[in-house]
């Protein structure tokens, strides 16, 4: 059956383009070439920037490539690799594609540069050890990225012009595909790395403002750690399911729901006396002050909500506004329910910390007047679940 | 002169990849198509995701596409885009081109599908608006990504086989190359905006701990800026250029420089009268304070080194470890003057704020006694050119 190589092209590009994994993309490409162009072995030396070595990265077929120990990676001046590094291909082949019959041929003629020459009879030497026919260079600007290694075709017969034509424009796709790929691995995870660095730091800043407050300390991570839970857990339940856009934007407003309190005077927060109606004030004044804290974020504008209204309840007695029902946003509710829980738990000056078995008591109890019952349902879940 | 298609498309595909913003590539591919195949116009349709439609992304070559007003953009029910998005082309062309000549002939068959002839006539119509004789799509997956459009060639002669084979392919390569180039620009734009969201959350943070600390009230923000300015000031004098790396380092230890003063009561921080020897060792353990908060944030390694040692001295007088020259590293060397000027230029309850003139002078007598002489030489420089 003859193979339409036009074809094959187009399909093969249109599927790289699919493949952001480096890794996956290579062995592709490698099990392409063997059942396309069935040949008995295939391989792919793909550069490693860091160490400026070549690797064989795969190797694909009956066989594989017989590489010798010690030949799995290759420095930049073995032969092969040099040949097409100093672009002596430009010198020697034509179309870029070196066949070991035709090269050999070049390499016993005299009137080549000797330096070419030498280099040429290592890299033919290199070849004969890999048992590889035709060797194939993909180049990215002026960088060798890589080669393709071929061994002989099944059937015997040499390859054919328009299996040769394949293999070159594959082998421009694959630098094109490759590099693309690398790229795209390296900017995701930047992004990774910059979403990490961001929570991270919220994360200290937040703890260290919690530790001002005596009584509250790890208040933050552990209503954090809630909030996430029951937001989970609602998801499952109600197959009414949250986005990681959601959980991101939770994740930071719990992080941040008590970040007001860095505008209230240390001798509020730590008072073991009962407040006066005056200091109760300036403490019901927090999540206000933590919205103006971080008001001019805007990527924060979902996350914001959490700070503002995590002290609104159900039943519409709660501050700053005193919403109600549905009015509040989810993800305020969210954490409302998940700072009360671990409030009830802690101790406090004034009393000891509830059970959780009495904690979830009152949650019952405050399920539909202080608590959304959603939210609700969700916490009593978990604890049932023992995941609380 | 005939052309080289093979390579032309290889050539091409290689620009391509080099191109990562989407507007550049699809005119530089607008004009490889006029120059190469020297038709008289040649325009490329791109669908646009938000509004569901496809516009004119740019017209190339003597006259441009004519194109009436209001066709700039067509939605998806436009009989040109629908018989491509309808996958009609499958049923009635060979190749995926779409020939004026040969489509007219196909149009006027009895035997083709009623509801398909009536998309194609009404695709040939809009054909003979924008004067094109052949058309060819672009797809990723199945997704009808662009069209490209081509006016009739210059010599008046008819398209040849290998020219339509090489329009086919290179709007293969061109759906891959913008899609990518639509990847890249959305990864970098989440990038950035996930630095300018840790960025705004960390000043926002470190205003709000300043905010504790009446008597320095906008201090860090201004030392952030006097820092960044003696970065640039330096790697302008003395081409010894801090890399951007550096710089997002520097900006963010320079916000984060006094945050361990959340550790210091406010009593101490905002007392009126003499502190105590007490109190002062307290106040001094703020850079210690500061970098055990942020100790476990990998990613800020180097920021860390800029809170722990901005109150060192560059003759070894300073703390917390008496450090010495260039011991010291360059990034709290920049702090630390920074944080100097800012302090010596605000008022405090015991002095009065001194003017830039006399601070100058003071760091220019604390020139290789406080402050390194380098740093010092920029402060002046800056101050010289009145960017103080």
């Amino acid at each position: 059956m003859k193979i339409n190589y036009k074809k094959e092209l187009e399909s093969a590009a249109k599927t790289m383009i699919l493949v952001h994994d480096p890794t996956t993309l290579i062995k592709m490409i490698a099990r392409t070439i063997v059942n396309k162009a069935r040949v008995h072995h295939a391989g792919i030396l793909l550069h490693d920037k860091e160490k400026d070595s070549y690797i064989l990265t795969v190797s694909r077929g009956t066989a594989g490539l017989k590489i010798p120990s010690g030949f799995a990676r290759m420095d930049s001046d073995n032969p092969l690799i040099s040949f097409f590094k100093k672009r002596f291909d430009k010198q020697v082949l034509d179309d870029g594609v070196f066949i070991y019959g035709e090269a050999k041929k070049i390499a016993n003629k005299r009137k080549i540069d000797p330096q070419v020459k030498k280099v040429l009879k290592g890299a033919l030497y290199q070849m004969e050890i890999f048992e590889a026919v035709v060797c194939i260079p993909s180049y990215y600007r002026d960088e060798l990225l890589g080669l393709l290694l071929l061994g002989k075709k099944k059937s015997g017969k040499k390859f054919a012009q328009d299996e040769l034509d394949f293999f070159v424009a594959l082998a421009s796709d694959v630098a094109m595909a490759i590099q693309n790929a690398l790229l795209f691995k390296e900017l995701t995870s930047e992004l990774d790395k910059k979403q990490r660095l961001f929570i991270h730091t919220t994360i200290a800043l937040a703890a260290a403002i919690d530790a001002k407050d005596h009584y509250t300390h790890g208040h933050t991570a552990r209503v954090t750690r809630i909030s996430l839970d029951i937001a989970k857990e609602i998801s499952l339940r109600n197959n009414h399911r949250f986005d990681d856009k959601f959980l991101e934007d939770l994740h930071v407003a719990s992080l941040l729901h008590d970040i007001g309190k860095i505008g209230i005077p240390e001798s509020i927060l730590n008072k073991n006396d009962k407040l006066t109606p005056e200091e109760i004030c300036k403490i019901k004044q927090h999540p206000t002050v933590g919205t103006t804290i971080i008001q001019p974020i805007r990527e924060l504008d979902r996350a914001i909500l959490g700070v503002k209204y995590h002290h609104e309840r159900f039943d519409g007695g709660g501050y700053p506004e005193g919403l109600k029902g549905e009015e509040i946003p989810i993800i305020a509710v969210i954490i409302s329910a998940a700072d009360a829980f671990d409030a009830m738990t802690s101790d406090r000056p004034y009393r000891k910390a509830l059970t959780t078995k009495q904690a979830i008591d009152e949650i019952k109890q405050g399920k539909g007047k202080q608590f959304h019952p959603e939210v609700a349902e969700a916490l009593i879940s978990l604890h049932h679940k023992n995941q609380l």
